[in-house]
């Protein structure tokens, strides 16, 4: 079976600095994997060096003229730069010469380019934006994270049936748990769409689990494998989330660096604060699928460092020897041509 | 200037235990205070103990037969439940004889109650909720926090004006900085009624700073005092924090029991891990305030325990000094007759 997967050399706030070093370490960890890393040829071999030579039979470098800045808006990304190596990637990727495609690039621009190169699932309305977060029980799957602000009780299904075919090939379990995010008064539970999209959610084949809160992205009482929420309230949570992880990284730090006694502590709790911080280290958590696009996009943290973007790479491995794009297919046609004409 | 504080004495999930005793600690740290403890007679008599004696100048018990249920439906408490400490508790700031009123019971019901018995603001669709999170800045206010779940432009900006003056005469600061919550993808910022909100907020004279994303709740590269918000997605995002705070602290706790030397570790730790746990103890953030009422009603967190309740105490207290309701009434018809005929 083919594993090769595109790499946006050039995307990303560091760019080859990033995607190059990662590209290499995947290689060495996964002797099945070919990439192609996409950008200025002339760049990406000085990165190289002799690695490519090593390599050569699973690392090609494919060229391309121009870079989509991080700051470009998706229709001027559209329009002008339609030799991007964000573009070009994701052209491979429609091209069959590969079988999924990883960009740090600007998400709104890689959104776009993603639907206009490789087209929508037919059955699907939109995208969506699928990813991981750690939770006390180990993690969780949410969607969407921000590609539709506003959102019908079909969308928020169709997201279901996806990220549920998606959670179950990546974790291989059988009925993944599905919760719909909602809040928690009795008198108000919930918006009319997330009212009616627990119908639709409920009259399923969906292992459906019923609402579930803020706190269940982390932390629920209930075990959940995939939560559905609109692009607005999953952005809002999952910045919410890092936000506050942040506020307490540097309480916690301040705390240990108020004087010398408290550094010294810091000194020998150090080994344990730092397997601690390991198990919700951002970076291991880093890589978030587009869904119902008719071939794999993976879109990694614009910041990403040499870990996280090989985080993502890896989720694009599992996601291509998992076959997401067919399995998801499948089940749209077969769940949601019932869905959508009820 | 008066400063009497009606209790809902049996509310929350540990009614009197909690309530009474920060009742009394209240008392004892503020000589101006008066409280009336409202609930069940014998229940609050035995309780107190020889302190009824002692505090008997600023210390009532107003009998009420009945309580609200913490799962009991808002539209059951306001028809079966007119003798309950919570109706008896918000009876008493309708009538002025209490300046606020501080409950730990249900939040529909209360919310409900407070809603019929105090009325609105004239100008003033809907109530809001707003609380304070910590923040790396110090900390940040934020409405709504689940009493509306669609919001129109008008109720965003209702909300901001309300907000607004809480924080000026809470903080006592001049102009607070307000930003609307939205997302930050650039294609797609923000959903219509955010757009229109935001304005409203630009033609308006308060502080509006702009956008911010959820991560300002807690630790934004931008400081912000005020946070506005819909009531769906105030509520998750304060979940979202919530369950991000557990699983990080239930991580941390992990780490050091892991073994005999990391939990020698962990004593060694101890104070300092202690000193920051202080700064980001959610009780001592705790009391939500129901703004657009006409009168100042306090839910405290229904698991409350003593020093969580004398915070919510203290955040009426300090909500009756600063004259909010009047304030916030003058703000009302100054601003929101413009808005509302804009």
């Amino acid at each position: 079976m083919s594993l090769t997967i595109s790499i946006d050399a050039m995307g990303g706030d560091f760019g080859p600095d990033v995607t190059i070093p990662a590209s290499l370490d995947c290689l060495k960890s996964n002797p099945e994997l070919k990439l192609i890393l996409v950008g200025n040829e002339a760049v990406i071999k000085e990165k190289l060096g002799n690695h490519l030579e090593a390599y050569r039979d699973r690392l090609t470098i494919h060229h391309a003229s121009q870079c989509v800045d991080m700051d470009e808006p998706p229709s001027k990304a559209l329009k002008n730069k339609k030799d991007s190596s964000m573009r070009v990637a994701i052209n491979l990727v429609r091209d069959g010469l590969a079988d999924a495609c990883v960009s740090a690039g600007n998400t709104g621009a890689l959104m776009a380019t993603a639907r206009f190169v490789l087209k929508m699932i037919p059955g699907i309305d939109r995208p969506a934006i699928i990813s991981t977060l750690p939770s006390i029980h180990g993690h969780t799957h949410v969607l969407d994270l921000g590609a539709n602000v506003d959102c019908t009780a079909q969308h928020l299904f169709e997201f279901a049936v996806m990220g549920a075919e998606l959670v179950k090939a990546v974790e291989n379990i059988e009925s993944p748990r599905v919760g719909l995010l909602n809040i928690g008064e009795e008198e108000m539970k919930g918006n009319e769409q997330v009212k009616a999209a627990a119908k639709l959610l409920e009259a399923s084949s969906l292992n459906y689990i019923g609402y579930v809160e803020g706190n269940s992205l982390n932390a629920g009482d209930i075990e959940v494998d995939l939560i559905v929420t609109d692009g607005f309230v999953g952005n809002v949570a999952l910045k919410s989330i890092e936000g506050a992880a942040k506020m307490i990284g540097t309480l916690l730090k301040q705390a240990f660096s108020k004087n010398l006694l408290t550094k010294a502590v810091g000194l020998i709790a150090y080994p344990v604060l730092s397997s601690f911080k390991k198990r919700i280290d951002p970076r291991l958590y880093n890589g978030a699928s587009f869904l119902g696009l008719r071939g794999l996009v993976i879109k990694s943290h614009g910041g990403a460092d040499v870990l996280a973007f090989k985080t993502a790479i890896r989720l694009a491995e599992i996601e291509v020897k998992q076959d997401v794009i067919r399995k998801i297919s499948q089940q749209v046609e077969q769940n949601l041509s019932l869905g959508m004409h009820s």
